[in-house]
């Protein structure tokens, strides 16, 4: 384990040096060079490359050891054969945290595997914080910080973390999150943590969870460096922040395609579902549920109970939510009666009104008054925890003003939540126009239900705790 | 059932009266009128409204016995108490095709149900070709008949038809398709057949099934008219075309909220999946899944067997895509020795080449050759019979001439299937870069393998037919 100042130095650097930067502007050398000055980052940063004394618009020194100041993290950017030496120099002038960037290690061939247990032998002994080799970096500070190659021209801070153990993932997910027009999940921490020589899912979800600012974690793992450790803590801070699980190898052979060490825990996979379970992490089957579950808790309020009313402009999507709801372990809310009196006045006479709500015979009429009734009684009833409106977004039912109508639907829902699935032609519009109100748009029915189901499941077992037996199993 | 020149006269009319067409532009009975004319329908189209002479610069008449020809199809947008009477008067005068566009009858309440009752007398004793009541109408020969009050600015005519039993599902689909930038499925048929008093599923796979630009077939059904007939026919031509159903009310809620009919087919859900899996029809669970599936059959030449190999930016979804790939019967290709040889030819030495087949090292150094190469192999493997390809639209992996270069590995690649999964903020633009190549692009890794699964299924299936026992179970 890397001691504390270690870990601050790998996520809150205040002076950093890019070892391998480079000249031409199209290697990740350069990028990432730039990309550090390009972000709002507020501390020194410097070049290493023997042949140049500035690199976009950076002091550029031979070597780490040319440095004027004792920098807190260097980011390596050099061939594979060079980058043991380059962290013996860095161990040696006092450099706490490193960031290999560089891949062919552990991941690779027999030198690869060799020279890793070099890597991950100095780390240990000197107690440096490292991630990689094989890593595009991390982004922290929401934003202010980003060391990677990967340029991101916007960054939205948020309260979620997300920790993965490989090399692109999460660097990936942010920059596709970050060039959305809207529903981007505000991230204050990305890191890809690489072949994990030195720094691990445990230390980081124990800095993480002591983190303020940070309100849901996400990991990506492919194996556990130490299970039942992360396990017994991660069930502590489940109780105060969520955390959802990406671990893929459900199958025997993907498994073999994560070539996971050998862990502590099993591998049988239906081992890890009952364990995650056990101890009240959310698990993703796969990378859409993964955003759409973390989009569920960085977005809206907790639920605080199973029952869900369906609002929708088509029956058939009301039918097909129906059925994904009740998998996910939702129930359909039996409506008050004061509720389907209040919508029966917008709707044709001759309409019976049940949940899921049928709003379409209201929408010719007067769009912006069938959503208005339809959404905020159904928010007010008190046999309901939670809503999900299916949205049309097709003539006739957009109107002006469907921005201001949902602010208003949102902030009288109090703190019931309120998810949105958008289907027709102006579904990029209408996501666009409730941006920033607390309202999940999921990508599909599917999705929406998972991510209701999680946060459902969350409040009801956040405080539970795995039971004595299986703790000392 | 309907005559075959009812049928014709629903899905080819050469003259169209929209009854209850209006003057105020906001209304459906303005834009059902203005959308037909907006359309490329070459046919005759007349108003029925006592009150003008002209709307939207078509004749109008103050009924449909003015009219001077015999019309083949009327459209009616009437209030609910006045569609029995109009579609009398049509009856009377010969029309053979009938749209009612108005809800309330079956769906809501007594009144609507004896009326419904008296249509469907009416239809069944004149032997007229009616869909409807409660639908958004339909859209025939490639967009050129638009038969609803849906908008469509452009359509994308192509190989599928898709057959609706709710009032708005199959048009909103085809809005959503007919908006899209890129990745338009191309429908040639989209008909809503709403509460169903004469024109059934059945009659339309009849009709469809002989067309022959149609390909394949999707149905969205919440029960069968006749589930027997429908699944002996049904189990026939699908030895040439593809037949998807998307069936709801998987759960008991989902089966009520559909307020089913009770057909002759069993409610169990579960009996329903083996019927149509017995008779090697293709069931989506879900919207996404429907339309994934319909875009493989549209787009990708059919695969020869399910030997997969994926070509990956990230590792880490490398992983994912196998977990999702083998849960849906496929098998990860054995790359043959050649293959490998020359992918390791554009990586590092190090970089040990399996399938999924991990691009990433090579798309720094240069990412038009790591694309060509990696592609090109294992499409040329001959143990490879289809291809998933998950890109990270990132710079460095982007270049000028990306959709060249895809142009050339599809073209090379003769009649095997490459479908692809896009990450990564330039996502949509290489969607785009790639329309029209015949490679689907799907939205997610999940999606991809069931497309690629219910393909491989449908090949291995096709000639299958229900043995004797079962159909006369």
């Amino acid at each position: 384990m890397a001691g504390r100042d270690h870990i601050r130095a790998l996520l809150r650097p205040e002076s950093v040096a890019v070892i391998g930067a480079s000249k031409d502007p199209r290697k990740p050398g350069h990028v990432l060079l730039r990309n550090i000055r390009d972000g709002r980052f507020a501390g020194r940063l410097y070049a290493i490359n023997p042949s140049a004394s500035e690199i976009a618009g950076q002091p550029c020194f031979p070597s780490i050891a040319n440095v004027p100041e004792l920098v807190d993290q260097a980011v390596i950017v050099l061939r594979r054969e060079r980058v043991l030496q380059a962290v013996e120099s860095c161990a040696s002038v006092g450099v706490k945290a490193i960031v290999i960037v560089t891949a062919g290690f552990g991941e690779a061939d027999e030198w690869g595997r060799r020279e890793e247990a070099k890597l991950r032998e100095l780390a240990v002994e000197r107690g440096l914080a490292v991630i990689g080799p094989n890593t595009i970096g991390l982004v922290t500070m929401g934003g202010d910080y980003r060391g990677s190659f990967v340029p991101f021209l916007g960054w939205t801070d948020g309260p979620t973390a997300i920790v993965a153990q490989t090399g692109i993932y999460a660097g990936a997910v942010a920059l596709e999150m970050m060039m959305q027009s809207s529903q981007r999940l505000g991230i204050h921490v990305s890191i890809d943590i690489g072949n994990r020589v030195s720094v691990d899912e445990l230390e980081l979800l124990e800095v993480l969870a002591a983190d303020r600012q940070i309100e849901v974690l996400g990991f990506y793992l492919e194996s556990f460096a130490n299970g039942r450790a992360f396990l017994r803590l991660a069930a502590e801070v489940k109780r105060s922040k969520p955390i959802v699980v990406l671990k893929p190898g459900r199958t025997m052979e993907g498994a073999k395609a994560s070539m996971s060490h050998t862990g502590s825990l099993a591998e049988d996979d239906s081992v890890v579902d009952q364990l995650l379970g056990e101890h009240g992490l959310i698990r993703a089957a796969d990378e859409e549920e993964f955003l759409s579950i973390l989009k569920a808790f960085s977005f809206a309020p907790l639920p605080r109970g199973d029952r869900v009313a369906v609002v929708t402009y088509s029956g058939a999507l009301g039918v097909m939510a129906t059925d994904q709801l009740l998998s996910r372990g939702l129930e359909i809310a039996t409506l008050d009666a004061d509720t389907t009196k209040r919508i029966k006045g917008i709707l044709p006479d001759w309409q019976t009104v049940r949940n899921p709500v049928d709003l379409w015979a209201g929408v010719d009429a007067d769009p912006a008054e069938t959503l208005r009734v339809g959404f905020s009684s159904v928010l007010a009833d008190p046999n309901v925890d939670q809503v999900l409106g299916l949205l049309l977004a097709v003539p006739p039912a957009d109107f002006q003003g469907f921005r201001q109508s949902l602010a208003e639907i949102r902030h009288g829902a109090g703190d019931k939540p309120l998810h949105l699935v958008m289907a027709g032609g102006l579904r990029q519009y209408w996501t666009d126009a409730v941006d920033g109100l607390g309202v999940p748009v999921h990508s599909s029915i599917r999705q929406a239900a998972r991510a209701m189901g999680a946060a459902t499941e969350y409040v009801q077992r956040r405080h539970l705790l795995p039971s004595a037996h299986m703790e000392s199993e």
